[in-house]
């Protein structure tokens, strides 16, 4: 209700700030989510990001096997699901299960014009849809995953026309999620400007 | 006066909640500090990290020649400075010149035993000293640079026992940084704890 798409040029900004996002995937009728604090950008144009996806991971399989991933920006509101992502496999439910249900996340399906047909997480207040840029190295050494950003978009609440609205007034429930360790999250806080020079 | 060594163990949780760092670097009689939003943990034990150095940086010169560089923390009373590292370039200044100087910096020397001889900031919150893995590929393709953390400390009063003490009575001064773009940072706000479950 309140997604509204951002322009790829300004996707890394939903990054910038350094959210803790959950990982979602798809492929051959099976679908996971788990939780990464470990993102960033990559690139501007066009915008790339980096993710580390352990191999123990179900969504490493999907990922590896279907090339895509989505990256949803989760706010205090999902705050519990965020963690207990982190706590249940989708490999060790049984086929029948999914661990979206399990977490009582709502989805909506990223299927528009040239979408991936990812599942994204309602509730979150930003989105991006990636495709794998292979690096089997990164992959293997390191379980870092490289990838570009085709498609983006955020809750009008908390971000447009390029920038997050944060401040005094924001309801508590959209602040986004900065995990630290043992269930520990802080939440976004207030803005800071500083003075651009001449 | 606030710095106390971090177990190499918890260093990782100095980068998980996503904030801006400022990178330090020397070589040769030189030494720069830019920012970069851009980083992210990468593995735990041993700690490593993942950040962008663009090409086009005087910073990057001199971590392909010394092979190590710092992750410098910085806070609230800092923002101008981590603002305006990124609007100079210390290839710009003359040899006599220093980048910390002209942005108002102190700086103390991570030295001892088993230390690189990096330049660090005061004032900052956390510090992590780190040495190159080399990646030919990721420096040239992706200007992506990772790197083991071999010496890690954090400001007392607000890091200790391997959390971030961050809460409504914390100093705004001393609360992490987190860049948007043109400026306009996000300050980290509260703490929210859930349930961990059986």
């Amino acid at each position: 209700m309140h997604r509204r798409p951002v322009p790829l040029s300004k996707a890394y900004r939903l990054l910038n700030h350094g959210p803790t996002v959950m990982v979602t995937s798809a492929h051959a009728g099976r679908r996971n989510v788990m939780s990464a604090a470990w993102n960033m950008p990559l690139d501007f144009s066009p915008p790339k990001v980096a993710v580390v996806i352990d191999k123990s991971t179900y969504s490493r399989q999907l990922i590896e096997a279907s090339g895509v991933f989505g990256l949803n920006v989760p706010c205090r509101a999902l705050a519990q699901a965020a963690h207990d992502a982190g706590q249940v496999s989708g490999r060790d439910l049984p086929a029948e299960a999914d661990k979206f249900q399990r977490l009582g996340l709502q989805t909506w399906q990223e299927d528009g014009q040239d979408g991936l047909g990812l599942p994204m997480i309602e509730g979150c207040v930003a989105w991006l849809a990636c495709r794998v840029l292979p690096e089997p190295r990164n992959e293997q050494v390191y379980d870092l995953f490289l990838a570009e950003v085709v498609g983006a978009w955020a809750d009008e609440r908390v971000f447009a026309d390029g920038h997050w609205l944060y401040g005094p007034e924001t309801d508590p429930a959209l602040r986004t999620l900065h995990y630290v360790a043992g269930g520990h999250f802080l939440t976004i806080g207030e803005p800071l400007s500083v003075d651009l020079g001449d």
